[in-house]
């Protein structure tokens, strides 16, 4: 039976010419079967990058308006090239703009969030039988201003049409396979997971898995649209992330996500009195800085230090922020540690199994790693290490979870 | 007195960062008299021809509509970094794409004209006293797709819009300082000239001067918009090229023209009787051939030849289509010569004074250049020339008609 299947097709795959050639012969093998096909494209290669450096080569502040305008033309040149790929084999194909198309977003520049979707024009073209290309990562403000979406926005344009469309199917094609129990450029036994919940990947991509960004799952589990992640350039089935996984014998941990994108701040000596806390880290929000793990230690004399991390790209203005609070509420000092890794252990199994964290904290110390800073929630544990122990602790909790035990999909 | 001023940057202009910042501190002279200013720009340097070559590595034959899609890039790149380097300058500017701004053409893609220009944006965009930037080359078609104007597209734009918004000033802003009476890469004497008539000027451009394209002289010479040709990092004043030129002393040749983007074709031995030529010419504008020079033999024992010219882009289009209908109409055969030049000289003096052309033809006789095709028109005249005559030709008639000895505008 026909499908309306949305498929979008990452920068590393329609990097060059030849990439492109190869996802049109991907697209039309789905074409032939009659499928209804709406592709999104994100930028060739590094393209957005190259204009990122142009743009700050003119303006160290480039206005964020004018860089809306400026980086949403890499998606229109690769959404472009593969509607004339298709052509070449003799396919029906359009490609539009986000603008084009009506992805109505806010008026937040290189941040925007989807408002809504105007299905008319793509609805048309499919009925014309034709394959709609559209440029992923931006759309049109409520301004009528050209917006991008920030980080993983391809990802979230996918969902987002999946969703507007009721497509049968949404399928994040990517350069690697699908999402892994730990990143296998470090853990050589990781496997590839076939089937994961919503939660567990939204736990696992704020944790440091870079497959898919959080945002994009975020959608696609608030409206139920399940997700295929798979490699670009094989037919291998890859992960399906979707609301409730039946598997019998789940494992009780899923993945192991890494980052050394993180670094610690601590205020030292502050008074230990309500409103501290929501001091410090309101400023912080105010600021904009996305914090992640906090950890408060126990008082002593009214007297306490509170430690959280930050991702690195935002140090700076961290530093800035926590040395003004530290002054104004009369801490002592604040101590910046960019030498630490982050190590997260995901699985909704995990709450109802006893002893999780325990055996977590067991393997650390038999393999003499110090755990600087623990945080916990229902479906994931993540430990602040020295960076050195990093990828020894991950290979040790692979181990440990016998994730590398699991059976794929082929 | 403050004034509306359009000005266009053409693609060399703005190649680079470094000259994007020098336009920019161009354009903030103009802006610090509190002019209100439009600027329109190209493409950066070679991009378009890059994105072309790209497309036609993916497809030999792409769609005009997805070669729009993609070239209209170039400019919304090279328009917003315009931008950026203005606020860098502490000045407020914003960019459009020809979309946004309401620049409706025709739906004839990779050649479109327009058709009408929505000023609202523009104007309140200037009312909050900013430098409107605006992509140029682009529109949007009355079915809403977006639009590429083809060759001298940018100049298009500006005149277009500088008649919509009844602008005080339009400037050409290029690589060289103005219209000249010879290309001066051949013609070392060769002078500026202040000022034109919009009727020479169009003989000069459909004879080959590349400075300034013929579409947008046609508009600029219909709404009667004085044009000012000028250098982008000069303060020189250039060529103004107006309704009418009121020197007392106006030379009566103008310009000379000079091209070898031609070739010659030559149906031969074809029956002479009527509506022979209408077939001929007829077929070759239904090929969207574009016919410059025709000459007819005198007919003997009712058989001629016919002979034209058609740009080299168009040849084999042209002998395509030439074949087959000598074949239809009985013609004995058609020849190709590539080998040939055209020069021209302009001037709307020509023709209240006897003799131009007969001092035209004795200076070719006196330096032994034969003549192998002569057209003339109310203010010029064209001859076709061996192509190793060309340039000897154009030195002569520079001297005859004493165009090294006018004097041109600071």
């Amino acid at each position: 039976m026909s499908k309306l299947i949305v498929q979008k097709y990452g920068g590393s795959s329609v990097a060059n010419v030849k990439k492109i050639n190869q996802v049109a012969e991907r697209i039309v093998s789905y074409a032939r079967k009659k499928n209804e096909i709406v592709v999104v494209v994100s930028a060739m290669g590094d393209t957005t990058n190259e204009l990122i450096s142009l743009a700050k080569e003119i303006n160290p502040q480039p206005s964020e308006r004018e860089m809306d305008m400026l980086i949403s033309t890499g998606e229109q040149i690769s959404s472009s090239l593969l509607a004339m790929a298709l052509h070449k084999k003799n396919y029906d194909a359009i490609s539009f703009t986000g603008s084009q198309v009506g992805i109505i977003t806010d008026v937040y520049h290189t941040k925007a969030r989807i408002l809504n979707i105007e299905t008319k024009r793509i609805k048309d073209e499919l009925q014309k039988a034709k394959i709609v290309i559209i440029a992923g990562f931006q759309g049109l403000s409520t301004h009528q201003e050209i917006t991008t979406l920030g980080r993983g926005g391809s990802d979230l344009s996918a969902v987002a049409l999946a969703c507007a469309l009721g497509a049968d199917v949404c399928e994040i094609c990517t350069d690697v396979e699908g999402v892994y129990t730990a990143d296998p450029r470090i853990v050589k036994e990781a496997k590839k997971i076939s089937y994961i919940t919503f939660d567990e990947m939204l736990e696992l991509a704020s944790r440091g898995a870079q497959v898919m960004h959080k945002r994009a799952v975020e959608v696609a589990k608030k409206f139920n649209i399940p997700l295929h992640v798979r490699s670009s350039f094989s037919k291998k089935e890859g992960t399906i992330i979707m609301k409730k996984t039946s598997y019998i014998e789940e494992p009780i941990v899923r993945g192991i996500a890494f980052t050394e994108d993180e670094a610690k701040i601590t205020v030292c000596n502050l008074p230990d009195k309500p409103g501290v806390a929501a001091l410090i880290f309101n400023e912080l929000a105010q600021n904009r800085i996305n914090v992640d793990m906090i950890v408060q230690n126990v008082s002593h004399r009214k007297i306490t230090d509170i430690s959280f991390t930050v991702p690195k790209t935002n140090l700076l203005k961290t530093i800035k922020v926590s040395k003004r609070i530290a002054e104004r509420i009369g801490a002592e000092e604040v101590l910046i540690d960019e030498d630490v890794t982050k190590v997260s252990i995901v699985g909704v199994g995990m709450k109802s199994y006893h002893g999780v964290a325990a055996s977590c904290f067991s393997v650390l110390a038999e393999n003499k790693i110090n755990i600087e800073m623990i945080s916990t929630s229902e479906i994931s544990i993540s430990c602040i290490l020295r960076k050195k122990d990093g990828k020894k602790a991950l290979k040790a909790l692979h181990k440990e979870f016998e994730l590398d035990k699991i059976k794929s999909r082929s």
